[in-house]
């Protein structure tokens, strides 16, 4: 069994030693480790093969199979994506603030690593390679828990970079992986608070709420994604009919995937048999609800719990309102705080659904896949927070860091 | 027993009104508040005499009862907490960031409240207004759990604002007091994640800890502060000498107060002995590591246990080293991410102290009893966060909000 309190130790010395390194020397390290990638291929791929052999001796669906195997392309993906990183500027010892107090305190609030950051995920390998650019460059130590599916390719993976380091003359222990899939030990990681200072789970809803109920960690929830279109009675129905195919289909599994539409009651005649039939020709299960299953030919009956469900898949439900203020009513009952749109020509009632639409990422006139740390140009992507503290919507190297406050006195006492 | 799901709902729906007021109802509603404070004050007196005649019939310390005791005084100063929250800016709206992308979606990173805050408390009375004028100006919610000992107390000053909001036309849910002594229902609180979206304790260390450990609502870690000073060998020991009896001894009771000196082996003898007389008229009882032990008579032998102490009395520590590096060490070991401070004329020391030490607040040549909402210009405080997500330091309105992004777009999709 590992011994987690060692591996917290280690990880602690790092951080200081991180959080002095110039972006320089990170920068070099970061293409030192992408060409080590590339060099160590035959290794991380060797290792891949017995965690696919075993994938698919258990069973595994060949999707997650296909998900999980690492080819000379996914490795020059993975290497590729390091070197972007070491691209992206430096946020650690950006002055955020500066001000001085009456009393001639001189006061400056300064980025600053966070310190340890946690990552717990489920998802394919590459994500050991994504996290440890991305926590690396922001200045921070990291111990990943990647899933047991893919334990021998994270293993083999963190074993290359924390070598590469080395030869950089970098304590290795930036990045730890806790090789153990035994679940009270990841259970007795997410009580690690003595030196873990963030826990980011990846994954599943289960997932999160796993660590989200047994964490004394303080986490960031990422993820789940319940996102709505809005097609209001002033729409242009020109910019609606693209943004929902987008939106709902132009990638199913993601958390940025439209799951629900709603619409307003006096264009749901005019609008919905033509969406109908686009839904048809993409292969879209369609779950309507009352007012609109007779203008939705092939249509089930949308229950309760269909308005509340991620779907991640080839399905949408369909919800009839009367105003702009029941679809924000109706979108802040069900929705899980990721992206909301609103298709409309009417600035005001684009006001009104800016403001009052409870989510990270709130939209007019686009699709909600742009939600995303490439696309909203932050040039990289730990995961999208659906929750409101410390970092919400897309989060890049910026979110990963923290802040000190930085005073200047000459003898100041208070009085 | 207090239905918490149903505060819990009552407090969303008046979240999503809250966050719709304009600064000048907030405003006046704050104003009437103070008000009502004052002139239902025989009302929160009587309630106030039940609390303390509870208190001394079951034993508490004369120092406890001070603290519960109301008076004319306290609640005036209470109202003129509530007005001067009124007179600080309005964080809710501010735009954080703009930015175009290439594809002309227009994002803007607007400020927005958090939506329901928990306090839990076991302090003062008073913390119930100053509570509710903090999160009501920032646009949020409240549920508060205030101490059982000031129940009667708490429960007039929340019925006095939630009476005169309801005047004011605005929903009185802004603020709902948990009228529960039972811990077990303190515990439920915690779990509350469906409708609570920030939880702050403030109080001892066991409550904090109790809170961490049991929260699955995101938590704010306030308070615990084992403050120290270093005085390096290129000291002005003109500054030292005042800095150090002002942090320890102008108010013990408080987290900003230092409790450990760390001294630098080259000016022991020179200082200690001036400053061990200065630690006697004050009766500040010393802890001596061995070779500080000959230079201050009467000080008691250090244990290991000291340095990680939080004193609040009349008592410090005392840690000798060889360099800056070892302060550092020392200090990052012991600390507890509170307020630090270093004593030098030397701007290169000065700078590897302020890069090299963890906590939220780095000094130099000032005493740690600034780290306040009030001393850093903030105008108020809810608490001093000592971990690292989303809020370092001291506290004020702006860090009871979160973000949203608002996204601009004419049609655009995905490809």
């Amino acid at each position: 069994m590992v011994n987690l309190n060692e591996m917290g130790q280690k990880a602690c010395v790092s951080k200081y030693e991180l959080q002095k390194l110039s972006t320089e020397v990170k920068n070099k390290a970061l293409m030192a480790v992408a060409d080590a990638l590339c060099n160590e291929k035959d290794k991380i791929i060797a290792a891949n093969v017995i965690d696919v052999e075993n994938g698919e001796k258990n069973g595994m669906a060949p999707g997650m199979v296909d998900r999980l195997r690492l080819d000379d392309k996914r490795i020059a993906a993975m290497a590729e994506g390091l070197r972007q990183v070491a691209e992206l500027p430096d946020p650690v010892g950006e002055v955020i603030e500066e001000f001085e107090r009456p009393n001639g305190l001189k006061i400056s609030k300064c980025r600053v690593p966070m310190g340890v950051i946690g990552i717990i995920y489920e998802s394919r390998p590459n994500v050991t390679a994504d996290a440890f650019s991305l926590t690396f460059k922001s200045g921070n130590a990291t111990i990943l828990k990647g899933g047991s599916d893919a334990i021998e390719s994270n293993k083999a993976i963190t074993e290359v970079i924390r070598d590469c380091l080395s030869k950089e003359g970098i304590n290795p222990d930036a990045i730890q992986l806790i090789a153990d899939t035994d679940r009270e030990v990841t259970k007795s990681f997410m009580k690690l608070d003595e030196y873990v200072d963030v826990l980011i789970p990846r994954g599943s809803a289960g997932l999160i709420r796993s660590v989200v109920t047994n964490s004394t960690i303080p986490v960031i929830e990422t993820g789940t994604g319940n996102c709505h279109i809005y097609v209001d009675k002033d729409a242009d129905l020109k910019k609606a009919l693209p943004i929902i195919i987008n939106a709902k289909t132009q990638r199913i599994g993601v958390c940025n995937a439209a799951e629900s539409l709603v619409i307003h009651e006096d264009i749901n005649k005019s609008f919905l048999p033509e969406l109908n039939k686009a839904f048809k020709e993409k292969n879209v299960e369609v779950h309507a609800d009352m007012p609109s299953m007779s203008l939705m030919t092939g249509a089930i009956p949308a229950t309760e719990e269909d308005f509340g469900r991620e779907y991640l898949d080839y399905k949408i439900s369909v919800k009839t309102v009367s105003d702009v203020e029941e679809a924000i009513e109706h979108i802040n009952k069900y929705n899980t705080g990721h992206s909301e749109a609103i298709i409309t020509e009417n600035a005001d009632t684009a006001e009104r659904f800016l403001n009052g639409v409870d989510a990270a990422c709130v939209y007019v006139n686009a699709s909600t896949r742009f939600t995303d740390g490439f696309e909203f140009g932050f040039g990289a992507e730990i995961g999208i927070s659906t929750q409101k503290l410390h970092a919400r919507g897309p989060m890049g190297l910026r979110e990963l860091t923290s802040y000190k406050y930085k005073i200047i006195g000459n003898g100041q006492i208070r009085s």
